[in-house]
């Protein structure tokens, strides 16, 4: 069987979002590095693969697909017997469901405020681009709102969809990685009880602990 | 066997998302209006079935969901066999990937700035509240080029995902109808060759416009 194909850095979100997943799964691939510092995401060669000119693009067999959490879905779905049969539930529609809307809140409530503080205190610093105080303080008040839902959730039930890790939870690790080493606000994950036991659990995992490796390996010069 | 409820007001664009999937999957539903205007989308009461204190809430049998996309996925799923079987693919993960990738287009390309555009040039002007040109023109920009991605794709296919119309379609019917007909930027859409003959065939669905019936029809008031 040839390797799926992962296309982009593992720092960037969406690719160690994928990377978790396959290793979930169990799933061998092969990583092929996007230089987006010299533009190759936007070269006509990688829209053909990924119209937006984002990362990551993945390709199986004669197939390619854009979009990480779709592509997380396809692998969970395609590669269903490997690795962690758990990650996207059962074909029980209820049991989905839970992981979707918790997989939805990611998408829509966590990633978007959790993304933009990520940028602003970890990214930007390092890109030498001036930070936008406003939207720090906006984005940490509308975290800390999603976070008490949180909070809530996970003193109900040890992951967010159950009591099984999901995708719904995997889903969280790379903003969640970044806010907590790579910037000073990590104490609103680690400081709530629940979140923070959660926080531990799922970011101690062996797949996510192996991203994590690949993101600080510096990439060979060309 | 007991209606499933929808709770929230028609206007709101997650509503009708789910609104529609009901409609094309041939599901009766009960609408229980939320009055936002009163709060009570942030009452105690119903954040224990929506605890984001966001709209659509959703109810089947015992179970309560939030999250528009992630009801559609299960609306699709839970009611295979009824009304539009196709609207979510097949079990061949393939199928289902590429309905997957463009719904997540739909919600992170398209959905962030057209939604903002929405805003603000539709319901800011109504709530009184003053434009930002700035974000007008940022966003108009983010939308022009996902669009041209579309433009590409619907050259190609006669819908997103393929040959049949499915919930990726689906998605983009709330942010596109208020574009098309509540600001004067809905040429963004029409003017665009295959995007434009794409927008007249998905929003002149019955479904649809039985959605738009329902979102001109001012609620009876208490």
């Amino acid at each position: 069987m040839a390797l799926v194909k992962v296309h982009g850095p593992p720092m960037s979100t969406a690719v160690s979002r994928v990377l978790a997943c396959l290793l979930e799964k169990d799933v061998q691939f092969q990583l092929i590095n996007v230089d987006m510092a010299k533009g190759q995401h936007k070269s006509p060669e990688y829209l053909k693969i990924q119209p937006f000119g984002q990362v990551p693009a993945f390709q199986d067999e004669d197939i390619t697909l854009f979009e990480s959490r779709a592509i997380c879905r396809y692998v969970s779905e395609k590669y269903m017997d490997k690795g962690n049969k758990g990650l996207f539930g059962s074909s029980n529609p209820l049991a989905k469901a839970s992981i979707e809307q918790w997989l939805e809140a990611e998408s829509q409530n966590f990633n978007p405020p959790s993304s933009t503080l990520v940028f602003q205190l970890a990214f930007a610093p390092m890109m030498k681009l001036k930070q936008d105080p406003g939207a720090i303080k906006l984005n940490e008040e509308k975290l800390k709102k999603v976070l008490d839902v949180y909070e809530r959730r996970l003193g109900e039930s040890r992951f967010l969809a159950g009591d099984e890790f999901t995708l719904a939870d995997l889903s969280h690790l790379p903003n969640g990685q970044y806010l907590v080493s790579r910037t000073d606000r990590g104490e609103l994950l680690t400081s709530r009880k629940n979140v923070g036991r959660w926080w531990n659990e799922i970011s101690s995992r062996d797949s996510w602990k192996k991203v994590v490796e690949m993101q600080n390996v510096k990439p060979a010069k060309a």
